[in-house]
This record gives structure tokens, sequence and C-alpha cells, in this order.
């Protein structure tokens, strides 16, 4: 690892003074109000191009920026969309998504900040986040509880949305299918005429809030037929993946739905490396409908998921702020369909 | 694309008051100072213990929660950390060192605030984040230029920190040196006994600020000799890649730098599909030293780079808070070195 060298740190002299709206109002000639009034565009009230010309040249002049703090506390609401970040990195999909959402809620005026709650539980992360009282808080997966989300409606936050498996009391959901996700591998693999199901469980921590629900969707395909489901943790490494590699043939497995199409990679390549015959022997099935699962060979076949579009969350969201009263929406909003391509 | 039906937004009913510390005071029947002396811990103060807990008790009946904001304009400054949500997606090993900064920042009691500027230029987006008030502020890679560093500085901000391939006037600067990146791939591909070598150049946007400086590092490794470069533009797509394997054999090359391991995926699959032998035709090299590299065949050749350690950035940042007055620090903390595999 390359080391930053330490430095003692010299006790510190006062900072420069920040500018105020104050200084502005000084350097300028008007009052403080006159100064709010130009910098916010306020068109309620009637001032001279001259006096506007004055103010802005000042607030130049000092590097002044408005506080968007004390805006807020003199709003009495922010425009502060809070997202905490996921606990695992965001994939390809996801990252889109995200990034799509943040342009969207930008265009409706909304300053999107993301937020880490690392180690902390869910009650306390919800109390962080309360803290910088935003308007409306977007959680991902599995972060919240009812609990969570009466501690930032209590201060202030107008709307929050969960996007998961499950509802959370008092909030509106997008519910993510993920249990459609396996039952759509289930159904395919089941029409492929195979029997011996292995579903890949990443050992990964965080992974849980989509792996078990996947499982699930694929039991319930299979149900009250003659075929079996066994669970098969698997590690993202190379050596957990040869070492799954080497007792395949004693699991009497026809087929495997490896999770998403990066553990379907890694394990595909062990599968091979042990002359495992893919599809004939085994059929791998991926999710997320990567590119590279198209660049294996054979190509891999997978899960195309869809995720809501940012735009349509960000009306939800903004929809909620304007009527924080209204009941809680539940919106289904996830898409999947199996890709069918040689692997399988 | 998954729809959210729209819904007509009724006429917004006054939301529930926020409970202020003027309340919790109320119920405690003591001082809002006693409030905000046993909420925010003070040890300056002694106060007795039922004192305490009336004023715990009564906070939680009310479900008050502290405001940031408010505590930071009263303190003068806050402890939030802005770090702008880089452009691009960010990959596996730039995710791994962001959280580890986001854990070891929280442990300093600092609060990590991601933000996107999606959309603004250079200084604007300075202007958007001074509004937030952080007390530092980390930029990755080409997002900010000196006037940017002089609006945030004038707002408060103590300390500035970019990471990129140039140093920023006023800012302290971690140098990743891309440019090494490039090198060691020149240097590794003219041992081998290569003379003609393509370097890959992204077509997606933003990503210029890594592949730019990269070539430059190829270049600079085979100055002097009789080696030549060819630059290769490629989108991340299939198709591009294959129309660039198509006219593989044209452009006469021995050898190619693929700018990362993901593109050298998506470029060697092209090649192969054109039977183009790898490595006795044409030598392959990504960077990023990812798994999947391992998983390919022939394995891909690629650079290991270590960034900095997210606790040592962390200390950089702690410690320019504390002294906002000390020259900016600059320090080189890229490390990259060649791997090698068969695909070179």
């Amino acid at each position: 690892m390359v080391q930053i060298p330490k430095q003692p740190v010299p006790s510190s002299p006062a900072p420069p003074a920040v500018p105020t709206s104050a200084d502005v109002a000084r350097l300028a000639g008007v009052s403080r109000a006159t100064v709010s009034y130009v910098l916010n565009n306020t068109s309620a009230v009637r001032i001279s191009e001259p006096t506007r010309r004055r103010v802005h040249e000042a607030a130049k002049e000092l590097g002044y920026v408005p506080h968007a703090a004390a805006r807020s506390l003199r709003a009495g609401h922010s425009r502060m969309v809070l997202m905490p970040s996921p606990n695992v990195p965001a994939g390809p999909l996801y990252s889109r998504f995200l990034s799509e959402l943040q342009w969207a809620l930008s265009r409706l005026d909304y300053t999107v900040v993301q937020y880490g709650g690392i180690g902390l539980d869910r009650d306390e992360a919800a109390r962080a986040w309360a803290e910088l009282r935003p308007v409306a808080v977007i959680v991902p997966g599995g972060g919240l509880g009812a609990e969570g989300v009466h501690v930032l409606k209590r201060s202030g936050a107008r709307a929050v949305v969960t996007l998961g498996s499950e509802r959370v009391e008092g909030a509106h959901a997008l519910l993510l299918d993920q249990d459609g996700v396996g039952h759509s591998v289930g159904v395919h693999l089941l029409a492929r005429g195979r029997r011996r199901v292995g579903v890949v469980m990443p050992e990964e921590p965080g992974l849980e809030f989509f792996s078990t629900p996947r499982l699930q969707g694929v039991r319930r395909a299979l149900e009250g037929t003659d075929a079996t489901v066994t669970e098969l943790p698997l590690a993202y490494e190379e050596d957990s993946a040869a070492r799954l590699a080497g007792r395949w043939r004693s699991l009497g497995l026809d087929s495997v739905f490896a999770y998403n199409d990066e553990y379907a990679m890694l394990l595909m390549r062990a599968l091979q490396d042990e002359g495992v015959d893919i599809p004939r022997e085994t059929a791998v099935v991926g999710a997320d409908d990567l590119m590279l699962g198209r660049l294996l060979r054979p190509r891999l076949s997978t899960v195309h998921i869809e995720l809501p579009s940012g735009r349509d969350l960000a009306e939800l969201v903004d929809r909620a702020v304007r009527d924080p009263g209204g009941e809680p929406e539940v919106h289904e909003v996830f898409g999947a369909r199996i890709v069918h391509r040689e692997s399988s």
C-alpha cells in the first residue's frame, strides 16, 4: 500500500472569516432582505435592475455563496433528497438507475445527497439521516424499519420511499420482485427438462437481500414437480469456485442458477476447467444480462431485469413531498424475463 | 420500461409540526441550553443524572432529533465532508477505496456526503457544493479548477483535496499517476519484443481523464525506440469491437494495450472470433487486475494498481481541517506494476 506520510498538526490559526449576506448588503449599500430577494431570485418583490446588479457584483467581489442550511432553516424545510449508499458496491445496472434518478431530481430542483451509513444499525442510521433534515429519503433494500420511517417523518421528512422486496409501514414502496427473478429461471430450467437444480448463494455479506428471495422464487417455480433444489454457498473467489467444481459430479445436479452473471462466469470457468460440458451435463443461468455474458463461450443464458425509470421515481418523490399527508403509494416495478442463449 | 402510474397531487395540507428543542425543554421542565448540553453530550457543564434522564425521555417521547444544519450554524462550521460522485460508474477497485475512506472518516466523527453534480460545469458545481458548507471537499479526477477551490475556501471549507493526474492551485493533491500505468505496459511490451503497439481509447465520455495520460505513458516508454503507437477508438459494445477486429490484420499491430480489463475482455473475444492467435499474433494487456482477467483463456496480462489507503486519506483530511492555513500537501499515491500472464 502506498503510504501518505504522517505530519504533525501545528496549532490551528483562526480561519479567514466567511463572507455573510450582511457583508454583501454593506458593500452594496442595501438591506439584507434585498440581498436575499436578489440572490434567491424572488419574483414577489420588485427590485430595480441597477440594484440587482450592485448586489450581484458585491456578492462576486466577496466570494459570497448562499448557505443552503440557513435557507432551509428559514424555509422550514430543505430541498435535499437523501439516498443512503447501498452497503454493497452498485453494479452497472443499478449505477445507471441511480444516475438517471439524480438527474431527474436535479431537474425538479432537488439536491441529491448520498450518505454512507456504514457500521450503523437500521434505527441508528435513520437517526443520523434525520439530523440532516432531508425533505425526502429514498432507501434501497432492507435498510429501514417502521421505527426508522417514524423518526424520519417526525424530523420533517415529507416522503420516505423504500426500494426492496417488502413494504415498510408508513413509507411509499417500490417493490422489486427478486422472487420473480428466481421464478423465471425455475420455469425455464423445468421447460428445458432439468430436474436437479443448484442455486448459488453468495457468501459475501449484504447480498442475502437479493439471494434469499431469488432462491424462494426458484422453489416456487418447482413446487408440485419432482424437481429438487440444492443450495450452493459460493464466495466470489477462484478457490471457492474450484472447490465447488471439484465435487460437482458428486452433487448430481443437471443445472445451476448462479445468482448473477459475474458468479456465473466464475463458476462456469471452474466447471469447464474440471471438464464439465456446458450445457450438456450442466445448464448454467446467470442474471442481470451484462455484456460479459454474451462474450462467454458458450454464451450465457441470463435474466434481463428492468428497474423502474429514474424519472418516474423522481416524480413519485415530488408528488409525495407536495402531499405529505397522502396514503403511501405501492408499485410493483420490476420486470424479469429470461434471455435464452447457449449455456442452458 | 415498467411504468409508475401518474396520480394527481391534491392541495397540500399542513405537515405535522416538527418537534424542536424548545418543545423538549418545555416537556422536561428545563431550559433550552440544558437540552442542548445534554443532547450534545457536553462535558464542560455539570448536569445531574435525573435531569439528563428527563431530557432524554422527553426527546424520545417527542421524537426529537437534533438538526445538523442548526448545530453547524451555531458552531460556525460543519463536520460534513463532501465527495462529489464521479461522472462515470465507479469500478470495483474505486468502490472499495471509497467505502474504506467513508468508514475511516466516520471513525473520525465526520459525516460523509456524496453529491451528484450532473450536468453542471466545474465552477457551477463548486458553487453548488459550497452552498452545503462542507468543512472539507474531496474531488476525484478533473472536476475542479483553481477558481472552484477559491469559492469553496471562501465559503468556509477548511480543506479541499483533489485526486487526479494534476495539481490544482490551493488544494491538497493526491496525484494518481495514470501516466505510469501506460508506461509500465509500454516497457513490458518492448521487453517482450513487440514494436507495433495499439492503444485502445474508449469512446465513452468521462474516461479521457484516464485514457489520455495512459496513452502518454505508453508513448513515453517507447520514446527513442523504433516502436510505433496507434490509437484505437473503441466503444464498449460488441459491434464496435467486431468492426475493429474485422480490420485488425490490415493495421499490422503486434500488441494492444486495451485501456482496462473490461475493454480487454471485449476486444480479446472479438479478435478470437476473427481467428487472431493471442498472444502469438497479438499480445493483449489490460489494467486494474480484476478477477475476470484470470478467468479468461489465455489468462489476461494486466496492470495491478494500488490506490492510497482510505485511512491515510482520512487522516490527511483531518489534519487539513485542523490546520486550514497550512501549505497544501502533495503526495504521489499510485502504484502501478505489470502482472504478466498468458496473453502477452
